[in-house]
């Protein structure tokens, strides 16, 4: 048997989480039986489906109090009991919030630690970067000259897709956020053509200037008035990805959406995205955007915490979208 | 000068339109100049997007008190000053409620009338056929095997959408109507699999039942609860094409639509038609729905009145969605 630290749910969740709903917890692991690994977690992704996920509101398991919190994570294979992994080697996979994971060797993927900085691997080149691509290549399929609009522009998810947009042709791209730092990090970094701080009082107006031509493609994060803004401004045969609903993760009704005479008059084509759908791309995305990364053809920013302990502090900052770049819990060093 | 009778707006429209906002009233028309034509109007179609016209609720423009009511009819040349016609060709187009038009030949189409019955080239054969065409072989993509939901089965457009997919290989097709004689009609003359009246208070369960594995495809033409019951039941990957409103064209308000959480889960591909885009297919699909009729592949229904007169009265039955089949004005014989 083998010590490790966990962070569990410590109460039953009725509202958007906070730091109190968890509890550090030490728990021990067997060894790895056949067909599984003994992972040390280097990396811990925070990602707000987990949010939703505690109110029994996503399309993953809800946790039950005493459950270990689920995550997305990259680590380092200590213990193998499986031909397809050797000890040194770096994975990805579901984890969970531990510092070590016994896990099953077919739901882990290898990673080359020499394309791109480690932790993008399950950041913007992980999963995040898978959504950005199947919504810009897959769903939208953004063409040279489209005018684009993306949603949460300053997340992993939205900044991406602004930056494979252009990297496809789009001649305007234009982010959403909810703040000027937010904006000023979107434009600078990401190299957006520019961003509306949907918290100004003219932010409609905004978005209607910034499409005189309307909007050819809109990435959606959020839902309600920004989704409807959008459709207003939307080209004729405009393509709306639906992708999250920030707006009512937490609200306690589901409010309803836009009237679907829009989508009639615009001849829009509206697609939901759920990304695992696309997993089996998740090798050659990762493979592209870290080489992106490497060429200086795509930013990205993180935010940052040392220590699986600050991680129900990042997750409640998450949750209230005042974090800046990809939510990160650097648990243990790359390399011992 | 030439006399002839037109029906026009007679008083402002605000609500459902009846026969009373309507009147009949002589009138002349000069000679047909360079590039226009003098028309016999044979058969006028009365289409349910002429009642959102008059309250300036469509993409047309909106008819003024005075102004002849707006109406696509088949008619044959009587006068021609154009290259391309000659007296006594056939033609289809708009031409307005009238017993005579003067039309500009560039906006007329032939219309051979050895294919099948002449009063189809303006009814399932004419611009209800060319929407059913397009939204299962364009936006739909039906496929073999699909299960299909069609709202306003008992209609010209529904009842055509069901007898397409059907020819294109679906492998149930479902429709709804609001009485049991429309739902007969459905079933027993379009040959439909099945029929559910939305006026049965099971409604709901019966759409549920009808589909076990999902709705892969469904073509709506009314909004409302229809098509958040649709929702409801979509197979992951479903297809709605959104083609009408019925539920709202002549409502106060415009309601709101589905909340876009469920376009998500079920990654579903949502799709607004609008007709005029398929103009230049109008030609080959009035010659395809023909020869499924001389083939005796696709059943049509008619409900005709005789006399120009009587089209305000069939017009507000179809306001009140109690016509069956595809209204029609036979306003003179086939042949003088």
């Amino acid at each position: 048997m083998t010590q490790t630290n966990a962070i569990i749910l410590a109460r039953a969740v009725d509202a958007k989480p906070v730091a109190g709903d968890f509890r550090m917890q030490a728990s021990e692991l067997v060894a790895p039986g056949e067909g599984e690994l003994m992972v040390r977690v280097i990396y811990l992704s925070l990602d707000p489906y987990v949010g939703s996920a505690l109110r029994g509101r996503h399309m993953t398991r809800q946790p039950q109090p005493g459950d270990v919190i689920p995550g997305k994570a990259l680590g380092q294979v200590v213990e193998s009991n499986s031909a397809q992994f050797f000890v040194g080697d770096y994975v990805t996979g579901e984890m969970g919030w531990r510092e070590l994971a016994l896990v099953s060797a077919g739901q882990m993927r290898k990673v080359d630690p020499g394309i791109a900085p480690l932790s993008t691997q399950i950041g913007v080149a992980g999963m995040p970067g898978l959504t950005a691509y199947a919504s810009m290549h897959h769903l939208a399929e953004v063409k040279a000259g489209d005018q684009v609009l993306v949603s949460s522009a300053a997340g992993p998810v939205g900044g991406t897709v602004g930056q494979i947009a252009r990297i496809m042709g789009a001649a305007n791209v234009v982010g959403i956020a909810g703040s000027d730092q937010k904006c000023s990090l979107v434009t600078d970094a990401y190299g957006f053509d520019d961003c509306i701080n949907y918290k100004d009082p003219d932010w409609k107006d905004q978005i209607a200037a910034a499409f005189p031509k309307g909007i050819n493609v809109y990435h959606d994060n959020v839902g309600g008035e920004l989704l409807d803004t959008a459709l207003a401004n939307l080209a004729d045969y405009g393509r709306v990805v639906l992708c999250g609903l920030a707006s009512q993760y937490h609200a306690d009704e589901r409010p309803a959406g836009p009237n679907p005479g829009v989508f009639i008059v615009k001849r829009a084509k509206v697609m939901g995205l759920v990304v695992y759908d696309f997993a089996e791309d998740q090798p050659m995305v990762s493979q592209k955007i870290g080489q992106w990364i490497a060429n200086g053809d795509m930013a990205y920013l993180e935010d940052r915490v040392q220590g699986l302990d600050q991680a129900p502090i990042l997750f409640e900052k998450l949750m209230r979208g005042e974090n800046v770049g990809k939510a990160i819990v650097a648990v243990a060093p790359e390399s011992l």
